[in-house]
């Protein structure tokens, strides 16, 4: 097993290698897509069902939707259409047909060109909003609370696993209400419910904010976001959640009759994160030695390694690794035995910390003995020992013990890394010299905003909703501003 | 609530309506594609976690592989290519842009051709060999057990909801084995967790067999079916599990090292499940009323519904039906209370019964007083008296039964529907005046098969596995048969 290049050295390299070396992802054949491996699919499944299961609690439903939107359907709500316009992949026509001039290859029938173009959506609100259309009369049938699981679609040139894939799995609720203020309580509940997703499972801490209105999704009037803190200092955008107001509705005549008679467009949100969580986990908590999983994403929270290289020797200690395991299993722990011979104890140790198991627990001979287990753990490498007979509840507590410690060294790490600057110099010093996030006075304009990217590479990555009120004076034009907003530069 | 059309009078018509007005699905705005509505896909959803367990449980992992597929990998295994060649939707480019002639419309900017197209997956054996030609060197590699759940799309010209639709949500599992017989037994294994899946959770009785050559899964040596009939006695392909020979280890260069140290091509299966199960799902069980659950896919197991039309009735009920639902989900029933005041009881007794919900719950004054509930079965109609005391105890034999119940019911309509003919005429007479399934014997050609599709419309739905040797004559060519085979007219 070859290591990794260090964090040290070249973060984007080490990153790639992990994605890798960890089988979680690799190319595939098709251009800018990527095939998401067996233990990489795993996470993002404990992933899923996590956010599935807060989204019904909070009310929603899933449902489904066509991945091919007509043409006509796509540029309806105009602002929402050019933004993604750039990056759709278009089915034109519907069948193959052999290769006159070459034997067993196909092409494009030229005879089966559709009337009408379909893109493969990017995001679906067209297509949701054209079939709400028919679902919405009256205040009655609202709200409506839809998410749904899919795969969408964006050309990007320059793609990179997780973080920027042309094809990516991911979940988009769309909302549908009776009033405006209904809709901006369910934009920010939402935003409420993946940063709580963010920082008790991913043990990720998060920054809620406004984007600036540059920054917001095509076709919304107000972008709420989650921004977390990557280890290099950069910022990953780690969820979205909208308030559509009614451009939607409008672009779809979506109108409904209110208690008092009238009738009135509905007033909508979406929200929606996606596999991009993957390259955030990975590049929160990992380290040199691979991947770091919190106990509460990790296929495989427990590794038991028996210190055997024999089957003589392994029978010995097999009754107690059986029992342990059966132990946890009954507790609902995620354990396995890997007793797999081929391999030497120390090349295991390193295979399952590259996997990022949060626990491994050691145990040979003299262990048996002292009916003991060595006991390693992945975030901090910490060895201790624990007494069989009371061995799952001190692993219950030590899985408890590791997520709370990922999560108070992500947020030190944060906290510690995001400057204040006051005046442009400062800004770009802090930018060079240090990295990480910078709350800096912005006059609010998109002039100054799209300077200093231009100039630094920085983004205003939000306007925190928890920013103090200060009185500052704005980086670049010198105005007056009334709270800071945070710059990074941003994955 | 409308009445639906009754299925003596048009059964075709009353499917259509009851996939409506349950509100499972509905037509979209796009050719040939659904929409899957909330209720759909929480049944949907109950199929789809059950096959999971069951994949898992038979030592399956999920992962996920590309949407599109480049042209030259589609192509590589030809006959595979060939099959779905005909049905493939085709991305030939990646960008829209400005319409110069119409403001605030989109084209296809030709400037954005693809050098090579990229056909939308109709089936995934392309992308997931050219991957795994990378992932296979050695017999240590083997087997390779994998599952992807994700959405197809096969440009179908006449569509139908569930059972026909250009886009559809499955599962494809892809298998990789060092030898031949592992790879059968892979087959057959899945084929058997299809049946199970059918019979347990579906109560949907199924034969298992083998499809006739000209019916295999293009590319397959050997296709095994499941085969369910409906309630019009047509029969509905409800699972397929392939064994693929050698023939995509070829096309995509997939060898590896024996023990030996061999070189050799892997041996491929694939197996899928699809949106279809719900079609089946429908038209196994369902009435005049509409939609009969089995109990163990019922989004809502059981309906509470008080008899109250005004608050301060209801607040008298609401206790005890508090108390009956909170114990329901102590025992893991899904079970819902319907306390709108709008509607009459009446009303909602029409509406879960077209929803399928298999208990249903009435709960007045009278039964206040004496301390009962009326009890409704969705499949038999028949009412009956709970004491509140130990009704969670005889809700759970009741849904058991029901699940029997409905099994049996279908099993039985299955058995009274198999006829056997030994002759075409007989063949011909039974297929006009009963339909059903027809036991028949073939002589093993395509011409006979072929002969008896175009005059009769019946195809062979497939050659049970557990068909008994029996001597008889063919019904078209009269050259003898060792067996009987399963004919029918098929969705």
């Amino acid at each position: 097993m070859a290591t990794l290049t260090s964090r040290d050295k070249d973060y984007s390299k080490w990153y790639n290698e992990l994605v890798v070396k960890a089988g979680l992802a690799e190319n595939s054949g098709v251009r800018g897509c990527m095939v998401i491996k067996p233990y990489g699919y795993a996470i993002w499944e404990l992933m899923r069902d996590e956010l599935d299961r807060l989204f019904k609690e909070t009310g929603h439903v899933n449902a489904y939707f066509p991945l091919l939107v007509p043409k006509s359907l796509f540029e309806a709500e105009e602002k929402n259409a050019e933004g993604f316009a750039k990056e759709c992949a278009v089915v034109t026509h519907y069948r193959l047909t052999n290769d006159p001039d070459n034997i067993g290859k196909l092409i494009v029938d030229p005879e089966a060109k559709l009337e009408e173009e379909l893109v493969v959506r990017p995001t679906s609100e067209a297509i949701i909003w054209n079939t709400y259309k028919n679902w919405i009369q009256s205040y009655r049938d609202l709200p409506i609370l839809i998410n749904q699981w899919a795969n969408v679609v964006r050309w990007e040139m320059r793609t990179r696993f997780f973080l920027r894939t042309a094809e990516f799995l991911w979940q988009e609720g769309h909302t549908a209400h009776a009033t405006k203020n209904e809709a901006i309580e369910e934009a920010e509940k939402m935003l409420d419910v993946y940063a709580d997703f963010a920082e008790r499972f991913m043990a990720m801490p998060v920054i809620k904010g406004l984007k600036s209105p540059s920054e917001r999704f095509a076709g919304a009037d107000e972008t709420y976001c989650i921004e977390a803190m990557m280890q290099d200092g950069k910022a990953l955008q780690a969820g979205t959640s909208h308030f559509l107001g009614q451009n939607f509705a409008q672009a779809f005549d979506v109108k409904f009759t209110t208690k008092e008679g009238t009738q009135e467009y509905a007033w909508a949100t979406s929200w929606g994160t996606s596999t991009r969580l993957m390259g955030a986990l990975i590049m929160t908590h990992s380290d040199d030695k691979g991947l770091v999983l919190p106990p509460t994403l990790a296929p495989i929270q427990v590794i038991i390694v028996p210190i055997a290289r024999k089957e003589e020797h392994l029978i010995n200690l097999l009754p107690s690794l059986e029992k342990l395991e059966k132990l946890c299993k009954e507790n609902k722990i995620r354990v396995k035995s890997d007793l797999d011979l081929e391999n030497s104890p120390g090349w295991k140790f390193a295979e399952h910390e590259l996997k990022g198991v949060p626990i491994r627990i050691a145990f040979g001979p003299k262990d048996l003995e002292k009916n003991q287990i060595e006991v390693a753990r992945r975030d901090t490498g910490e060895k201790m020992y624990f007494y069989l007979e009371n061995a799952v509840e001190q692993i219950e507590n030590l899985l408890t013990d590791i997520q709370e410690t990922l999560y108070n060294r992500a947020k030190n790490f944060r906290e510690s890394n995001i400057h204040t600057a006051d005046t442009y110099q400062e800004f770009k010093e802090i930018l060079e010299t240090k990295g990480g996030f910078i709350a800096a006075h912005w006059d609010g304009s998109e002039e100054e905003e799209l300077q200093i990217k231009e100039e630094t590479k920085a983004t205003i990555r939000c306007i925190p909703l928890d920013a103090k009120e200060e009185r500052g004076i704005s980086l670049l034009s010198g105005k007056e501003s009334s709270r800071r907003v945070i710059f990074a530069k941003a994955y």
